[in-house]
C-alpha cells in the first residue's frame, strides 16, 4: 500500500484512502501554482525554527537547500506531485524527506496546514494584486495620454443613451480613469487586510513551541501578524475583498468596453478598429468585429461569479477551518487572470483604435444637445430654471417638427419664446462655447483637463 | 505571414491579428472538449448537403472519412490544435482542408459558427444532462436500498436543529431520495428545451441553401428543429436552464452533506466514517475528518456561481449572436464535472458509512421529542389543540426543572395537569408508537415505506 | 403580560418574549399577503376534519363561518393582526379563538405552522405563476400582431453589433416571441412541481390523526399529494426554481430593452417612443428618454438577486424545516411583482412604438450586409465556401477602399475578383431577394412567418 | 391634464405620460426616504447659489426657509408626495414652488437630478455607515466583556466540526471580534470613497454656472468634491463597495450564528437560551427554538443577494446616466436595515445566553483533543514531528479500541508506543496546560488575553 505512506496523517487509520475519495478531494490541479509561495514560507519558518533553536542551524540548512533544490525542480518539471499527495503542500513535504530523510519532518514543527494553506494565499494574492495595481495604472496613464490626444476632439455626451450635451472626448477617457483609479484604492485597501502573517496560527489553537512569528512577517514581508489562532485558520475575508474589488474593476471594464462597441457600431461609426484588433466572421465577408470588446464586457459573468461562489463556500460555516476552504483558490485565480488579461489588452488596444474625429464633432450638436445652453441663457438672464426649461422644450419641438436645428433660429424666432433671448443668444450656441463655459471643477471645459491628467500620469 | 493563412476571415482583413487578441480571444482550451459533437454535428451535415445536392456524394465521402480520421487523430492526440485556429470548429476545418484540399472548404456551405456551435453545446448537454439523470438515479436506489437496510431504526427528527419528533431513520434517507426525484424532474424537463436543432440558422437569418433540417435532426436524435433563425443563434437558454436544475441539485447535495457532517460529530455521533473516506490532519494525530462531505458542501459554491456568471453574461446583450456568448462554456463544463463527481462519490460513500443505531434509538426520544404525543392525545380526547399544546408545555417545564423523562411521569402525575390523562396515556408514550401512529400519507409509519421505496427503486 | 397571551406556545416558556425578538422575528409585514390562501387552506383542512370526525360537523361550521368573517375583516382592514402575532397564520388563529372560542382551538389539530406555510406558499405561487403565464402569452400575441404589421418591413440583422444580413423586422419581433414561449413552457413545467400539498406533513413526521389527505388536495385543486413529511415541511424547490425561471424571463426582457434602447437612439433611430411612454430630463429640455426600457433592464437586478438570495438561504440547512426559511417569500413576491409589471408595460408599449421602416429599409443594406449572397452565389456556382468567402472578402475591401457599394458594383467589375461571377449576380445583391431566399425552416423568408404567427396567436 | 403641469419636462412632449409609465417609473415609495438628505443638499446649493450671486440673498432665504418647513411638512406627513411626481426631488421642488413661485424654480440652476441623487445617496450612506460602524463597535465591545468573563473557561476547538484542540472560550468569543474589526475597517475604507461630493456635476458635464462646490463639500461635511462630472453621476462604486462590505459582515454573523444553533442544540448543549430569546412550535410543546440565530443565518441570502443586485443592474451600461441606476436604492436600504437589525439584536442576546461551563470543559478533552500535546511533546524530546504524528496517531487508535482516554494511559503504557515518553509527559495531558502552552502571538493561552480584549474595549 504505497499510497498510505504518503498520508502524513496514515497513522490514525487502519486502512487507505478509497481511490474515489483521493480524485475528489485532492487541490493539487489548483494549488499547483502555489509552489514557489509555500516554499518561501516553508524557508521562513524553517530559519525561525532555527533561529528559537527548536531545530538546529544544521538541520535548518538542509531543509532549506533541499527547499530551494524542490523549487528549481518544480520550475524544470523535473519533479511532479502524485495524486496522493493531496495537496502542493504535502507534495513538497514528501519530496523534502525523500532528500533529507527523518530530519525533513521536523519542518512541520509548530505549523499546521491550516495556517500554511492561509499563509500561501496571502503571499500569492499580495504579489498578484500589486501586479494588477500596476496594470490598472498603466491603463491609466495610456487613458492620460489618448485624452491629452484627443483634447480638441468634441463629442456628444450621452444620458440615456440620448444625446445630452457636448463634450471632450478626453473628458470621456478620463471618466474610465476615475473609475480604475478608485480600483487602485480600493485594492490598496485590500492589501492592508492580506498584509497579516497567519503562521503561528497552528491548527487553531496557536501552538505549543517558543516561536517568533514577528521575525517570520519580517522575513515574508507582512505588515504585522494575526492576534487570534482561531481566527486566522478560518479567514477568508482578505480574497472575498479581493473578488469584490476584482468584480467592481469587472463591472467597469464592461462599461467601457460597451461603450467601446457602440462606438464601433456602423450607426455610431465614432471609432474604426485596426484589423489587428479585430475578428471576423466564418460566413460573412464584409464582418470586422469588436470581439475584444465583446469579449471583456462577457467576462463581467466570470468575475462576479468567483465573488458569489467564495462568498456562498462561507456561508453558515462554523468555527474553525472547513474543508469547504479549499475551494477558496480557483475563484481567486481566475479572477486574477481574468482581470490582468483583460487589463493587458485594453492597454495595447486604446491607443491603436481609430478615432473619427470628425463624425464625433458632426455628432456632437446633433440631437438639440445645445438646448440645456439656451435654457442656462434664460437663467442667466433671472428667468427661473423651471421657467426657463419650459420655454426651451417648447423651442426644441417647434425645431423638430419644422426640421431645424437649434444653432439656425435667429434671435428673432427665439424671442417668439422668450423676450429674454437677445442677439448675444446666438454666441452662446457652440458646441466649443458650451464645453469652454462648464468650468467648475469637474466640468468639461479644457482648462479642467490639466488638474484630471496630472491625477493618472504618475 | 502563416498566422493569417488559417483565419477563415483573412480576406477581409489588411493585416494579421495581435498577439495578443489571439490568445485573448481564443477558445480551444475550452471547447477542445466538444470535438467529438462537433464532428459528429459536421458529418451530419455534410450528408444532408449530399443527400440535397448541395455538394457531391464523392465529395461528401472524402469529408465524411477525413472527418472520421481527425476523430481518430484528436482521440490519440496526434492532431493538435494550433493558438491561430480560434476554436475548436476552425481547427477541425484547417485540419479537414490540410487533408482534403478544397472539397474540405465545402463543408461550411449553409451554416455558419454561430449555428454550430450552438449545436455542439446542445449535443454535449444533452449527453450529458442523460448521464446526470442516471447518476441521480443511481443515488436514488441506493437511498431506497439503505432505507429498507434501516427500515426499523428509530431516531429524532429535527426541526431547528433542536430534537423534534421520533421518525425512522429511512425516512430522513428517503427524504433526500425525494429531493433528487424532483431533481430528475427538473433535468429532464430541461432536456426537452435542449431537445432543438439549432443548424440551419445560418449567422442569424437561415441560409440561401435548399438544406434538409428535419433529416439533420433525425440523424443527430433532435426532437424538434428551431423555428426563428435570430432567436436560435443567440439562445442559451438550455444551458441557464441546466445551470439552474444543477445549482438545485447543489442546494440539495449540501443540505444533505450538512446532515452527515453533524451526525459524523463526536456531539450527535449517529455515524462512523470508514476511514477509506474520511481523512486526518497534518498535525493532529487523533483527527478523522468528515472531508468529503465538507467539500460536497463547498462546491455549492461554485454550482451557484456558474449559473449567475452565464446570467451575468447574458443581461442585456441585444441580438443576436454577440462574442461574450463565448463565455458559456467554462460555467456549463465546471458545473457538469462538478455535479457528476459529487453524485459518484456520495453513491459510494452512502452505503459504506456505519450507523450506530444505538445512538439514534437513544437520541430518539431525548429532548421530551413525545410530547406531540401527549398533546395529541389530549386534542383526541376532546381537549382543543390550543389547549392541549399549552398544557404539555407545562408538563414539559414541570419534567425540565425535575430533571425527569417524559416517559418517567405516571398517568397520576400527568393528571395533576389536566382530567383528561387517563391510564392508557402510558402506552402512548413510546417512539415506536408515535411512528407508527403516523399513518397517513407522507407520515413516517413504517406502513409508508414500501409507497416510498417504490418511487427510487426502479 | 398580555403579550405571552398571544403566543401558541406560551406554555413552554417562563417569561415574555423579548421586544427586539418580536420585532426582528415577525414575517407579518411580509406574509400578511397571503391571507387569503392560509384561509382558503384552513377550510378545506377543517372540513376534512369533519368528515374525518375529527371535529364534528357544528364546531366545524363554526370555524368556517368565522374564517369566513376574517377573510372580509382583512380585505376591509377591519381586522389588523398585532406584532405580537408573529405571523399571518397565527393572527387569524388569534382571531378565530377570539370569534369562536375554544373550539377554534381545534383548527390546528393534525397540522403545524410548518406543512400550512409551505402550502399556503404554494397555493399563492400557482396562482400567480397562471397569471404570469397569461401575461407572456399577451405579450406575445401583442409581438404576433406587430410582426404581422411589420411584414414587409426590412431591416439590418446584426451579429456582434455590427450589420450581418438583411432580415424582416417580424422575424425579429418573432424571436423574443419565441423566447417568450420558452418561457411559458418552464413556469407550466415549474407549476407540475409546486402543484403537490405538503398539507398533512404535520410539523415534519406526519401526524397521528386519520386525516385524508387526498381529499384536502382534491378541495385546494392539487395534483398530488407530497410522500415524505420531512422533505415536503423543508422543501422549498418550487420557489426557487420559479426564482430561476423569473430569473430567465427577466434576461430575456433585458435583451429585448437594449434593442429598444439601441433602436430609439439617435443613431440607429429605428423607433420613435411616443411622448406617453417617454420621459424628459429635469434640466436638458431637448431629451426623450427610454426610461421604461432602461428600467426594465435595471430590474433584471433584481430578478438575479431574488433566485441567489433563496439559494443561498438553503445552501447547507440541515433538515428539516429552519427558521432561515422565513425569508423565502420577500424575493418570491418581489420577483412577481416584477415581471409581472414589467410583462405589462412591455404589452401596452410594443404596438404603439412608431417603427421608422424608412430607416430600417435603408439600413439593410449599409455596411455590405449582401457579401453572403455573393459568398452564397459563388458556393451555389462550385467555388468552396472557404475560398468564396475570402474572395467576397477581398471584393468588400476594394469597396471600402473606393466608398463602393457592393449593389454598385457591375458584374465585370466583379469577374475581375472570380471568373464564376455572371451577370445574374446583379440580381442576387438585394435586400429583398437576400431575404426572400431564406426559405429553410427557421430563416427569415416572408413565407415562413405564417408557420411562426401560429405559434404565438392562440 | 393637471398630471402633466407636475412634469418638470412636460414641455418638450405633446401629451401626458401614460398611467402605467408613471406607476411603472416612480421611485417615489423608496426614495422617500432619502427625503431629509435631499432637503440639506437643496440648502446647502441654494446657500452656495446666494453666495455666488447666481440667486439672490432673498430669494435664497426665501427657499431654504420653504425646504425647512416642507421638511416639518414631510416629517409630520402633513404634505405627501403624488404618484405624478416621479420622486422625491420632483416632489419637493412641485411644494417648493407652490410655496414661493416662480423663485422655487431658481432653486434648480446649475444642478440636475443626475448629481442631485447621486449626492442624496451619499449623504445617506455615509450617515448609515457611520451608524453601523457604532453598532460593529458595541458589538465587538459586547464580545469583549463575555470574552472576559469567560476567560477561565475551557471548550473544544473544532476543525471540520471535529474535536481539535482545547481552547478558551474567550479566544472563540474573540476570534469573531476580530472579523467585525475587520469589518469596521472595511466600512470605514469604504466611507473614503463615499466621501466625495458629486453636486456640481450637473447632467453629466458640469455646469455654466460659476459654483463653488468647495463650499458646498464643507457645508455638507464631505472630504473632497469629484473631479470628473462623466464618471461622478454614473458612478455608483460607493454603493456597491458598501454591499459587498455589508455581504461580508453578514458572512461572519452567518458563521457565528452558525456556530450558537450548533451550541444551542441537545447534542452540543454548550449554551441555554434565555427563554426571551427563544421562540417555540405551534405543534411540538416542548420546543426551544433559536429562531433569532437562525434568521440571522438565513438573512446572509438578502445581504448577498443585494450585492449581486446591484452588479447586475451596471453590468454593461454605457455612460453615463441611464434610468437603469435607479434601481441602486432599494438594495442599499435592505442591506442597512437587515444589517442593523442583526447586529442589534445580537449585541442585546449574546450577553444574557447561558453558557454552560462544566459541559464545556468536560468536552474539551472528549475525542482526543490532547493527541497533538503528545506529538509535540515528542517532537520537543527530538522525534521529527511527522514521526511523532504518527506514534501518535497509533496511540490513539488503541485507545479507541480500547475505548480508553489518552490521559488514562501511564508513562509506561506509552512507551510502549515510543521510548522518548518519559514520566513527565503526565503532566503535560490537560487542557489546562494545552491551552497555557499556546503563548505565540494569537495562541488560546490566558496570557495573550488581555492583548486582546484591548483591541475590542475603547
Amino acid at each position: 500500500m504505497p499510497r498510505r505512506a504518503h498520508k502524513a496523517w496514515a497513522g490514525r487509520m487502519a486502512g487507505p484512502t478509497h481511490r474515489l475519495v483521493e480524485a475528489f478531494t485532492t487541490s493539487l490541479p489548483v494549488d499547483r501554482r502555489l509552489y514557489s509561495y509555500d516554499i518561501a514560507g516553508s524557508i521562513a519558518h524553517c530559519e525561525m525554527l532555527a533561529k528559537q533553536r527548536i531545530v538546529t542551524r544544521a538541520e535548518a540548512q538542509r531543509i532549506v537547500k533541499a527547499l530551494q533544490e524542490i523549487h528549481t525542480e518544480l520550475e524544470r518539471s523535473t519533479f511532479r506531485a502524485a495524486p496522493s499527495d493531496e495537496d502542493i503542500h504535502m507534495a513538497i513535504e514528501r519530496r523534502l524527506i525523500e532528500k533529507t530523510g527523518a530530519v525533513g519532518g521536523k519542518l512541520h514543527t509548530a505549523r499546521s496546514r491550516n495556517d500554511q494553506v492561509a499563509l500561501d494565499l496571502r503571499l500569492y494574492l499580495k504579489a498578484e494584486s500589486a501586479r494588477l495595481i500596476e496594470q490598472l495604472k498603466t491603463l491609466r496613464r495610456t487613458l492620460a495620454d489618448v485624452a491629452r490626444r484627443d483634447r480638441a476632439v468634441l463629442m456628444p455626451g450621452y444620458t440615456h443613451l440620448q444625446p445630452a450635451q457636448p463634450v471632450l472626448l478626453a473628458h470621456h477617457w478620463l471618466a474610465y480613469a476615475e473609475m480604475l483609479l478608485r480600483d487602485t484604492e480600493r485594492l490598496t485597501d485590500c492589501r492592508k487586510r492580506m498584509d497579516v502573517l497567519p503562521l503561528g496560527s497552528g491548527a487553531l489553537a496557536g501552538t505549543t513551541f517558543p516561536i517568533d512569528r514577528i521575525y517570520v512577517a519580517r522575513r515574508l514581508g507582512f505588515r504585522t501578524v494575526s492576534v487570534n489562532s482561531m481566527d486566522a485558520v478560518s479567514d477568508r475575508d482578505f480574497a472575498v475583498e479581493f473578488l469584490a474589488a476584482a468584480a467592481i474593476v469587472g463591472m467597469h471594464l464592461s462599461r467601457f468596453a460597451e461603450d467601446l462597441i457602440l462606438w464601433a457600431s456602423q450607426e455610431f461609426g465614432f471609432i474604426e478598429l485596426p484589423d489587428a484588433f479585430a475578428t471576423g466572421s466564418s460566413i460573412m465577408p464584409q464582418k470586422k468585429n469588436p470581439d475584444v470588446a465583446e469579449l471583456i464586457r462577457g467576462k463581467t459573468g466570470r468575475l462576479y461569479a468567483n465573488l458569489m461562489n467564495l462568498l456562498t463556500v462561507l456561508k453558515g460555516l462554523p468555527l474553525t477551518y472547513n474543508r469547504d476552504l479549499q475551494e477558496d483558490k480557483e475563484p481567486v485565480f481566475d479572477s486574477v487572470d481574468t482581470l490582468s488579461a483583460s487589463l493587458e489588452i485594453l492597454t495595447a488596444m486604446i491607443p491603436v483604435l481609430r478615432v473619427r474625429r470628425e463624425r464625433l464633432c458632426a455628432a456632437s450638436t446633433t440631437g438639440y444637445t445645445l438646448a440645456t445652453e439656451l435654457a442656462d441663457y434664460l437663467s442667466s438672464n433671472g428667468v427661473p430654471f423651471r421657467d426657463a426649461h419650459r420655454i426651451v422644450g417648447q423651442v426644441v419641438r417647434h425645431c423638430i417638427a419644422r426640421g431645424l436645428t437649434l444653432e439656425s433660429l435667429t434671435a428673432d424666432q427665439l424671442r417668439r419664446f422668450s423676450p429674454h433671448f437677445r442677439p448675444d443668444v446666438r454666441t452662446w450656441l457652440s458646441a466649443e462655447a458650451a464645453v469652454r463655459r462648464r468650468r467648475a471643477i469637474g466640468g468639461t471645459a479644457p482648462g479642467n483637463l490639466p488638474r484630471q491628467l496630472r491625477r493618472h500620469r504618475l
